[in-house]
């Protein structure tokens, strides 16, 4: 994959149980926030249920749109954990039903213990795939053209995660900073719609927030250029210093 | 739309700041939960960012797909609500820039205040929608054919779903049960795949846990058939006391 300024992924997250409202996700915003750190922009999350069709279909159409697909969830012991299949399906090669590192890796974790032919199922991997270790209980994820295939439990994730961001290629960090509004989202679109005019190379956004110690909005200015953010930033405070409309810092971004 | 026994739904979270990781969704949850509640199948959750190509685009793939779509995000005041345009560019129709119930709703919220520009940009309306109303703020949701457009503040959301739920045809409701076992999701997948293939009408779901208290796995068992649950469950239940495998209910279901 060559060098770009921009590098983009999708997510996609594997779950009946979140689906059905009896999960509430906890990966995605984790992800979310590793992909930002090193400038990968993510870009699409979708989630569906544990189905071959709709899993394959659905890694299909983002692996063409973005630079990385990551998945996670399916790759369990149990029948309902089909996303191995889905993604030998999708790229339309054929599994390695037990990968050697793979079984290796699980009885290093496991020591002295039998691998019965449920938790060998674990280590079926598409052919063609590199290896994600998972400390935490051997099975390992894996990687496969542009597609990451990670586990869904939430532990296991944040370890592969923290391998899976050292082999993509990373893009220019987004910077942002964000300023606390004292005014109705309504009161301060004006302004914003000027601004945003004025710095286009800024991502304006703005977010009310209804609290029971208030409300107002939050404004995030977001850019590759630090710089940039600064004079908009400025720009955004002299506004608001004109009109008289208290604010504060939200955090300091980087 | 026809009555039949499964009605499908997908979500479209739009949101740029879910995306970059700042914010936790809040909604795909209580959504999925309120559509549950009343047999309306979440089949498909996309986020994408506030543009129109990426909202129009999914809205147009996913209305084809599902009997309904809802949508959250982006009717707000400021320039970065995008949602309107998009919606309107999806179904080919103009906007209608005040529109008057729209208008009337946002006056009886806030009496006697003038409403500026920025505001009247949330009673754009694409025509042919009907309004959902929003006690909160006033500035409505709308339907337009099978496509639910929401706010994506989660108050706001709430109530605008409320009446939302009243409005969708409903499905079978499907009932579930779920039974926490002692053993981890290897030691049990063997069991449960036999069990899926005695009761192909329940879906049985298998998700481990691993908690502070201990590790292990929750089967969740689904079906619009409360008696097939009971008989899937029972059949569980004794397989596990056969093996010695303690286990408790989990949560009643319904």
């Amino acid at each position: 994959m060559t060098k770009h300024d921009t590098i983009t992924a999708a997510l996609l997250v594997i779950g009946e149980e979140i689906l059905s409202g009896r999960t509430q996700d906890e990966n995605i915003s984790y992800i979310a926030g590793s992909l930002d750190r090193i400038g990968v922009v993510l870009s699409e999350v979708r989630i569906v249920p544990d189905g071959i069709a709709e899993i394959a279909g659905a890694v299909n159409s983002l692996r063409q749109q973005f630079d990385y697909v990551l998945t996670t969830g399916g790759i369990g012991p149990t029948h309902d954990d089909v996303t191995t299949d889905a993604i030998a399906t999708a790229f339309d090669t054929p599994i390695i039903e037990e990968h050697p590192h793979a079984l290796q890796a699980m009885r290093e974790c496991f020591p002295g213990e039998e691998l019965g032919p449920s938790l060998r199922r674990m280590a079926r991997v598409p052919e063609g795939a590199e290896l994600v270790p998972n400390p935490i209980s051997g099975a390992p994820g894996y990687m496969i053209g542009n597609v990451v295939v990670m586990a869904g439990v939430p532990q296991i994730m944040r370890t592969m995660m923290k391998s899976v961001v050292r082999r993509l290629d990373t893009g220019k960090r987004i910077a942002s900073r964000s300023i606390r509004v004292d005014a109705i989202e309504g009161d301060v679109a004006l302004a914003l719609a000027g601004l945003q005019a004025e710095h286009p190379d800024v991502k304006i956004g703005s977010y009310p927030y209804f609290e029971p110690s208030g409300y107002g909005t939050y404004v995030v200015l977001r850019s590759t250029d630090a710089d940039l953010i600064e004079n908009a930033a400025e720009a955004l405070c002299s506004l608001l210093d004109n009109h008289g409309t208290p604010y504060a810092e939200a955090d300091a971004g980087s």
